[in-house]
């Protein structure tokens, strides 16, 4: 049985295998061959660019590397006694996990940027990491080049983290800033984000904000210790958001983005993670966080809030965490040194996972925006209020508007703070009104510190 | 001779000495005791608080030391075998300097807030690292608890800086906030920031943009291995700024902000650093940073933009800064390893400052906003637009001011792109004039990408 001490072998020849070769990896590539040079005399290491594997060999590509370095089998590059550091960039998590696992089994370091592949085997990757010595870095696998993970990890390491909230998927920041911007419909830029080729081969990834999901996944296990199912987290897309949803926010002061929140109560410790479209303040600064960008803001008990943007996807934004990635795990060679997590870190989290439990609903406290489509005659907002007026729930604003000739009305509305418990048995009375004619549609509003 | 290659002796029991106990000195220590435990069981170390020098031991403060632990000599803190990291919180730049040098020539670890010693005696400070094989970690000096240096040189180490530039003076951004929000004059806001305590003692340093260039000229360096003098650099102050000036640009679609901007030209090999009351577009994220935050956006070759934001000052955000970088010391001295910056660090910011120059002033190219003071005849603009057309630089935009009854008037107007060079020439010539009655306003306008 390896060691468990965390320490690895120190070594100045240090060899990097890369699995996947697509936009990313190519990228990667690309620029690890320019910056060889530079990175063996500021490291004191010679970096050896061992081996690629590439699905198809013989497909032709921007990048060209020689033929003695690749290969259509992803083991032989793990297998490989000459690289110590494997990057797993192909993507999906089934063959993902067995090269992953096979690279920590013989105690290598792993550098991913495979969101899903943590998110799902997280606990099972740390393990291997414990039990043979190895290390996992992921810095790629949340928000791009935005170097969140090594800020909660390291930069902001004083902190405990009331507060992480942001805009973690590029595709339906994408859609929703262009809804709002030119005015056109959900279908018709989803139409143009697939023809770019922004949208992941499984849609549901990005539009039902499982991929947000994922990344919140691994914040919220970097910040509090556990990893959250998603039985136990409200993860909820974009594809119910509609234009007039979007300017009828606009009208609240509002603009709808696609959040990620991670909030914690440290008092009755409580944790909760969720996915969903929420409107933000017009002057928040994640309000102004548009495009294939990413935003996160931290709220932690030291340093108060944080934000942070940039780049969240592409072949560049996402090399650039990579390699960061890639530098600190030559350190961690070179030293037989212990960046990236440790045993030590790995036990350090799981204490810390030990104090929380999953919130409930009467706990996480908020406010919401409500469109209801209800049948146009009198009396349908008497029934309306009177629901609110049994849930002791204020509304804020109301606004109401008319759909000429369709004998239907809709009515957007806000709230003041209240908890999701209420707000589900608002909904569920008025669901049960006859006169309430489709499934009201319920965003969060939220109001981040900055 | 001590040996240089940058290893640490490996230690279990690590000392800390605190040098300086104000503000941030006391929160430093407050947030280190609550957090001892935690810190032991993570990096498995015994980490002992040793000593605190302060400058009164009998004055009260609110964080209370042993008197065991409390000396009024800083150098007794240094000379203690048991401190193996000085914490130098005191500011100033002569006894400050001094324990700096003692600690770094014993090889020991410095951790800093201190921009100003490090932006006058950077190179010393950082030689003296190199022949002792001790570290200087200095987070805490730029942008208070934003982990901006530690981005720079790990997360987003795959890049070449063209661009950085922030607001990273929190009292000029507080004061320039206020009047713009409260529409109140420069002195009435500067009153109430001195009551406040946001004024440093030297007031010139926060109101000429001095500390800010201070700032700028760490980053310039970690950046691009060059430390750039005052006098090679534009540093300029909002005492000129007025409140008229914030509504006009206001008007012109920009609010104004001290900026601090870093701008290298890859190609041509030049460099420019300047702090300057700038124009940024209201859409821009560094013109949402308000009130004492401040705010950092960085332009790396591979990553594109990113934007940081955060506290500036104050006890609680750069006591997160100082404790992340003690937790990089901790670690640096238990695996004798080389976080921080080591002599090849070093070497390697040496070659990079060697291909690099400062910009000639036909070479920084940008927009202009400048405010006149005409006298109110017949005839001014035109001798104005004769000068701009001489040069052939176009104006974007004229706005024209009666002064009722004072025989003056004034005129703004901003530029289209053009050089410094141009810029000073046009001013010289508008200085020149008689109907120019007082010296012309200029401020440059900036559009970061993001």
């Amino acid at each position: 049985m390896p060691s468990n001490t965390g320490s690895l072998v120190p070594r100045r020849t240090i060899g990097i295998g890369l699995v996947g070769f697509g936009t990313v990896g190519q990228g990667v590539w690309k620029h690890l061959e320019a910056q060889r040079a530079d990175l063996n005399a500021r490291l004191g290491i010679d970096l050896d660019l061992v081996r690629v594997a590439v699905r198809d060999a013989r497909k032709p590509r921007a990048m060209s590397v020689e033929a003695a370095r690749m290969t259509e089998d992803p083991f032989s590059v793990v297998d490989d006694p000459r690289v110590h550091i494997v990057c797993e960039l192909m993507g999906g998590t089934e063959v993902a996990r067995e090269v992953t696992l096979r690279a920590l089994r013989a105690g290598k370091v792993v550098v991913s940027a495979n969101k899903a592949l943590i998110a799902e085997h997280g606990e099972e990757i740390f393990r291997l990491v414990r039990e043979h010595g190895g290390r996992f870095f992921f810095e790629a696998s949340v928000a791009g080049g935005i170097p969140i993970i090594k800020a909660i990890r390291e930069g902001l390491v004083a902190n405990r983290f009331d507060l992480i909230c942001g805009i973690i998927n590029g595709t339906t920041n994408y859609i929703l800033s262009r809804m709002e911007k030119e005015k056109l419909p959900y279908e018709t830029i989803l139409a143009d984000a697939r023809r770019l080729g922004y949208v992941e081969a499984d849609e549901s990834l990005d539009l039902d904000g499982v991929d947000a999901f994922h990344k919140a996944g691994i914040l919220a296990y970097l910040a509090h210790g556990k990893w959250v199912d998603a039985e136990h987290a409200l993860v909820q897309g974009i594809r119910k958001v509609t234009l007039e949803d979007i300017g009828r926010a606009r009208d609240f002061g509002y603009r709808i983005k696609l959040l990620a929140v991670i909030r914690r109560d440290f008092r009755s410790g409580w944790l909760t993670v969720g996915v969903y479209p929420a409107l933000l303040p017009l002057d928040k600064l994640l309000a102004r966080v548009d495009g294939a960008f990413n935003g996160i803001t931290l709220v932690g008990d030291v340093v108060g809030a944080q934000t942070f943007v940039g780049r969240g996807a592409g072949q560049d934004a996402t090399a650039s965490a990579v390699i960061g990635d890639i530098v600190d795990a030559l350190i961690a060679l070179r030293d037989g040194g212990t960046k990236g997590l440790s045993a030590a870190d790995l036990d350090f989290l799981d204490r810390l996972g030990e104090g929380v439990r999953m919130a409930e609903m009467h706990e996480i406290i908020g406010k919401f925006y409500l469109r209801l489509t209800l049948a146009d005659r009198a009396g349908v907002l008497a029934d309306v209020y009177r629901v609110f007026a049994e849930e002791s729930l204020s509304i804020a604003r109301v606004v109401q508007y008319e759909h000429e000739g369709k004998g239907t009305g809709t009515v957007t509305l806000s709230t003041y703070e209240t908890s999701e418990l209420v707000m589900e048995r608002v909904l569920a009375k008025l669901r049960a009104l006859n006169t309430v004619l489709e499934e009201p549609l319920l965003l969060r509003i939220f109001t981040p510190e900055t």
